[in-house]
């Protein structure tokens, strides 16, 4: 692996393979009444965030502890950032304190590339801007694994507001990494511009047809919509998307029995999701929040271990 | 006890000093100069918190770590709930990340009962809108009893805004099932309405008349004036409240001597109780403060030790 | 040394140093790979921040959990002084629940030293109003010492607005206490009242003149400007203060060769320091922040650890 985890190009299928393998001993420490792994005692890690996210700090945060890391969290609120500096200069003292590792949540597309290059300690991309969100990906890519078995061959469908989700973007390249064959499906205004050079550099197809495609998928995985920058004519409405592109009570019977359903949360319920879709039987949502810690502790792992041997440790 | 502790209502008179037990074996821990016990090594514990709170918050927190439990805060400004989430997606979000126990505050009353119903986890209610705050009323229990050996057949007076007070519910149950009789004593606008019913079925006294019942007092426990919730030309002044019920220097003489006084906090000093009172030797309010980390210690410990023989890990 | 660290008025020449000992030893712990030391196992240390601080708040947080302290943040916002409680209730309640030390950051002047005359345990000013800021001299002298051998006799230049800085008034204190003479450089809006007297009371020069007085400095250091301080037409404009007491690329030229350059942090670059200068080969810049960690954890030490006889622990 390498010295950071900046985006799903760092890593090829053979790492992310055995990240899955770490992941899924972490899983197994999850599980247990004791969850407490010594592997980076007396190490330190900050969760330097310049967004606000519960569900992705509180992950690695969790993580980080359960490998028996001080975690320690900056919020940009507050911060020197408000007071004028750089952000060189607040990732370099930060870093200067003395810390291990770097986990970054940042607006800015490029962000975590950039400050990988100001610092000496592993950094690893909590998702920058509309950039990638490479952990969120992996922990899809486990879920799917463990529920498919392998994803060689296996259709996903990706449905939902791709121009502004890192989560696809670093979705797009993990699973077809792992073997996935891949149908993007959004509104057409909210496909990205250049999408068909991009699809065929990628090889994932595209369409507008979401009732067409859910049949062949074998699993489906639905963005959240977010509101926020869909204000503006070109957008559909909330009702407008939801009758399109909602992974509603009427679609899900156009799924073959079985084909999973995943959402990278917070769900807006009702508009990209249904109830009837979001608490399936079928449905792999909680699946992932618990799949994200233990992949996290692999990140961690694998990038902040002094130990190469990790047999002794977690063993 | 229960699984939870949602309500006092959870607790039987035995139950409750079952905890003043354990929480009198923490509190000895709480005065050591190394505070640590290992009980809840490897547990995780989640402050989910949708109010602000400062004192409360903490409190767990300490309590939880000096129990060895690992702390996640997570608050309500800058959460998934902000971006739309629903709280069950919230709630079951948290405890699918492998968590032990949830810490809830939420200004919906009811709250903590739904949320227990929607996670395999102990949740203990750390105050819920205007309907309990079970861990306030057992720490004043536990102060009061040691202040006053027990509390069978003792006159407790209850002054202030009866209706908006969490506190007040849960002490009304906790008290009586202690063995104390109880006189609230409130405006009329803010006692609530139907409590003449409400005094009948639980057995308590009402006044508007507070010169009248402190000479007959065994303890006086003053609430807080949530001065935000009293706009409006029914409630009284602060001037007004102050004359009628506060806790003024003129009244401490009406006070039998040694007679116990009692704030949750945050005082409002000049509005609901005077510097004299406060500061009175007879003031117990830093004893409630001290004797809350203690209560939650035992709180947490019964409801998420493994160990179901407790001797072993404190003694 | 004192029972708190209020103000370097707490500290003779030997508690400096003895302090910089213990700091150099902190200093090694942060260059290992394991940065954890057990002296203050089973403490709990609370980061009571009054005001927003990124660096100093964390600075202390990663110190005291190094020290394997429970570090408990609390901050103002969202607090029970937004409540309307007295900040004496406040710091009382806080330390009632049994904490071991506090680390003060308050918006006025002298509320570090107020504080500590209501509590029974340890207090460190972590920065109180345009007061003092102890433990940023500190580590200023820490590494400034160990960049020249020696202070005495050494010529340190201090460029700013001294009028505002609490950063100004701890280490005109503590670099005379170590034997170096202050010239400290300002524009006449931003040189404080009676700055005269209090020069002759302390023993240090002043100048308009920084052109002038850069080529006789032994180390120099800029303060950050507060922007938000300066708005009013006695104030020079950002470009006006550039012109006259920035530290530009052409001042540079004016230093003796190797002089070292500080600045406490956050820098507004462009504005009272250059890029040229922040980066040179002699910014100690990112030193001072490594060194805020190292002496942080040295005053938690000499404050908190019971057992006396250091060696023992740290050994």
């Amino acid at each position: 692996m390498t010295r950071h985890l900046l985006s799903i190009d760092d890593l090829d299928a053979a790492g992310i393979h055995e990240l899955f393998t770490t992941a899924a001993e972490m899983h197994d420490v999850q599980r247990r009444e004791v969850k407490k792994l010594p592997a980076l005692r007396g190490r330190t890690v900050i969760n330097l965030f310049f967004e606000d996210s519960t569900r992705t700090r509180s992950s690695f945060e969790i993580a980080g502890k359960w490998l028996s890391a001080d975690v320690i969290n900056l919020s940009a609120k507050g911060s020197s950032a408000s007071k004028g500096e750089s952000l060189r200069d607040t990732v370099k003292t930060v870093t200067a304190m003395g810390v291990d590792g770097l986990v970054v949540r940042h607006p800015a597309s490029g962000s975590a590339a950039q400050i990988s290059q100001w610092v000496e300690v592993p950094v690893v991309n909590a998702g920058d801007g509309t950039h990638e969100h490479p952990t969120q990906a992996l922990l899809d890519g486990y879920t799917l694994t463990r529920r498919l078995g392998t994803l060689e061959g296996k259709h996903v469908v990706i449905v939902g507001d791709v121009t502004h989700s890192r989560v696809f973007r670093s979705n797009v390249k993990s699973l077809t990494k792992l073997g996935a064959t891949l149908t993007v499906v959004a509104p057409p205004t909210l496909m990205p511009a250049g999408v068909t050079a991009w699809a065929q550099a990628e090889g994932f197809a595209t369409s507008y047809e979401l009732d067409a495609v859910l049949p062949t998928a074998d699993a489906v995985m639905m963005l959240r919509v977010q509101r926020e920058r869909m204000s503006g004519g070109f957008f559909p409405t909330a009702r407008e998307y939801t009758i399109g592109y909602g992974l509603t009570r009427d679609r899900l019977s156009l799924l073959a029995p079985g084909t999973p359903i995943l959402h990278p949360g917070p769900m807006n319920r009702g508009l990209e999701i249904s109830p009837d879709a979001a608490d399936a039987a079928d449905s792999l949502v909680l699946d992932q929040v618990s799949a994200g810690v233990a992949i996290r502790m692999a990140v961690l792992y694998h990038l902040l271990a002094g130990e190469p041997d990790k047999t002794e440790v977690i063993g």
